[in-house]
C-alpha cells in the first residue's frame, strides 16, 4: 500500500452548459483515488450503500485500487446534485442526500497502522483526526472545505496540527486565516501546524507555500471546461500520487507534484465525473506536464545594464 | 530616441487603507516612461498645463525622459481622484477634471516620422489611430481601457488594425471579444489585427498570446499593495521598454520582456504614484527577475512509469 484515502464515495448528478449526467461515480476518495491510480497503489476507505453494483466497484479494480476498505453498509450511497451556470464559476447545489454517509464511521484495515502516504479527504474533522491516531505515514495530507470552516473550525484546528499539507482553494484559505491577503493568510495557516500549504485557485493555477519557499503556477490553458465537479481532489490525487511514486518529498519533488496535481485536474474537467481519467495514458499524462514546461518557461538571461 | 510614447500626464490623487497622496504625477505616458526609462531612451508626447511646474519636469528629465514633445497648454493639468477599498481591488473615481486634456492633439516631433518602438497608451482611439499614422515603427504596442471599449468600438477596431501587440487587462479582454472563456477571447482579438496579445490579470500574474504561442505567469507575492495606480502602464513600461533595449521582438524575448513588465508592477504598487519606481536601481530589478525564476522554477523529469 503506497496512499491510503480517506473520503467520500458517492454518486454525482451534474448539469452544465455542455450536458448533463444522472448518477455517475463521483466523490473525494473516488477522484483522488483515479487520479493518484496513475502513479501508485491506492487504498480507499469509505462507505457506500447496497446500490452501489459491482460496476461502479469495477471502475476502481479496472485501476488496480484497493477497495477492500469499502464499506458497504445497509442503506444508500450518498448522492448528490450540483448545477453550473454559463461561465462555470457559479455551482447551485440541488440536492445532498448523505444517506449512509451520514453515519460513517472509518474501519480501517488492520493493515493500515502504517502507510507511507495518507490523505485526508473533505470529511468531518472529526473523523479525519480518528484517522490520522490511528495511521502513522510519512507523510499526511489534508483537504476540507468552507461548511467545515465555518461549522468545525475548533475541530479542523485540532487535525491541521497533526498533518504535513493542507489542501485547499484560495476562498478557504482565506476564511480559515480570515486574512483577505493570500501570502498573509497563509503564513498564517502555517502557524497552525502544516509545514506546507497548496492553495489552488482555478483558472488562475496554485500556488505552494512553505516556511521557506513560495511557488507558483498558472493553470493550463482550457477553452471548454466541461464539468469542474471533483478538480480539486483530482489535483490532490496527482499531487500525492506522484510524492508517492518517487517517495520524494523535497521542495524539486513537490514542485513536480504541483504541476502533475495541475495536469490531473486539467484532464478531469474535460468531460462529466470521471470519464476522462478513465481514459487517460501516462504517455497523454506526461506529455501535458510538457506543455505546462513549455507555456511557462523563460529564460534566466537578465539585462545587466541600459543598452542605448 | 528608443521609445515614442503618447498618452497622459496628470496629477493623481490617491487614497487607500495605507493613506492618502494629493497632487502626485500620474497619467499613463508618465507611468510608462518612468518603467522604460530604466531600461531605454524614452521620449514622452503628451499635454499639461501652466500648473505643472519644473519640480514635476524634473522627475522625468532625473530619469533621462526627453520632454521635448510635452507640451504646455493654457489651463490646467489634467487631474483625477480615485478611493481603493479595503482588499484594493474595488476602485472608486472621486473625480475626473481633463481640463487640458480635453482638447490634447498630440504634437509630434518632426524627428519622429520613425522611432524603433512605439506605445500608444490609454488615449481615444481616434488620436492613437493618428499618431499610428504618423509614426512608422518597428514594433507598436497599445493600451486602451474599458471606456473605449464600449464609447468607441470602431474606432478601437480601427487603430487594432494596424498595432502588433495589445497589452489589456483581463475584463478588458473579455469585453472586447464578448466571450467569457480568456482563450477563447484573445483568439477572436488575434483576428482583429494584433499579432500579440499581453493580458494583466493583477494578483493572477499575466499571459500571452499569439497565434502560435501561449505563455502564463503568476504574480509576484505581495503582502501589502499600498496604491495599485498606475500599474498596467508600468508593466507596459517595463515590457516594452526591455523589448526596445535588447531590439528583440522574439518569443523568448517577450517571455522575458513579460517578466520585467511584472517586475516593474511588481514595485509600482509598493509605494504611491512613482514613487518606489523613482528609487529603483537596475540591481534591484534584477534582483526580482531572478526571484521570479526561483518562485516559478520546476525541472523537467517526468515520470515515465508506475514506479510501485
Amino acid at each position: 500500500m503506497s496512499i491510503l484515502v480517506v473520503g467520500s464515495v458517492a454518486f454525482d448528478a451534474v448539469k452544465t452548459p455542455f450536458g448533463e449526467r444522472e448518477e455517475i461515480l463521483g466523490g473525494s476518495a473516488t477522484h483522488f483515488a483515479i487520479a493518484a491510480s496513475f502513479f501508485t497503489n491506492v487504498s480507499i476507505v469509505a462507505v457506500v450503500g447496497e446500490d452501489f453494483s459491482e460496476n461502479y466497484k469495477d471502475v476502481f479494480r479496472t485501476r488496480n485500487i484497493d477497495i477492500t476498505g469499502l464499506e458497504q453498509a445497509q442503506g444508500k450511497t450518498f448522492r448528490w446534485k450540483g448545477e453550473y451556470g454559463y461561465d462555470l464559476n457559479t455551482r447551485q447545489t440541488i440536492y445532498t442526500h448523505l444517506n449512509v454517509f451520514a453515519d460513517f464511521k472509518p474501519k480501517l484495515p488492520e493493515s493500515s497502522s502504517y502507510c507511507p502516504f495518507l490523505f485526508l479527504g473533505n470529511i468531518s474533522p472529526d473523523l479525519q483526526l480518528e484517522v490520522r491516531k490511528h495511521v502513522d505515514a510519512r507523510l499526511v495530507a489534508l483537504d476540507t472545505m468552507n461548511y467545515w470552516i465555518e461549522k468545525s473550525p475548533q475541530e479542523l484546528k485540532e487535525v491541521l496540527k497533526v498533518v504535513d499539507i493542507l489542501i485547499i482553494n484560495d476562498e478557504e484559505a482565506r476564511e480559515l486565516a480570515q486574512e483577505p491577503n493570500l501570502i498573509k493568510a497563509s503564513k498564517k495557516i502555517l502557524q497552525m501546524g502544516p509545514k506546507r500549504i497548496v492553495v489552488k485557485r482555478g483558472e488562475y493555477g496554485a500556488v505552494m507555500f512553505s516556511q521557506n519557499s513560495y511557488f507558483a503556477m498558472p493553470a493550463f490553458p482550457q477553452e471548454e471546461v466541461y464539468d469542474p465537479t471533483g478538480a480539486g481532489d483530482t489535483f490532490a490525487g496527482g499531487f500525492v500520487g506522484y510524492l508517492a511514486a518517487t517517495n520524494q518529498i523535497d521542495e524539486a519533488a513537490m514542485r513536480r507534484a504541483m504541476i502533475y496535481g495541475s495536469v490531473m485536474a486539467s484532464f478531469n474537467v474535460e468531460a462529466f465525473g470521471c470519464e476522462r481519467l478513465e481514459q487517460l495514458s501516462y504517455q497523454t499524462i506526461n506529455e501535458r506536464f510538457r506543455q505546462f514546461k513549455e507555456i511557462t518557461h523563460f529564460d534566466e538571461l537578465v539585462f545587466e545594464k541600459k543598452l542605448s
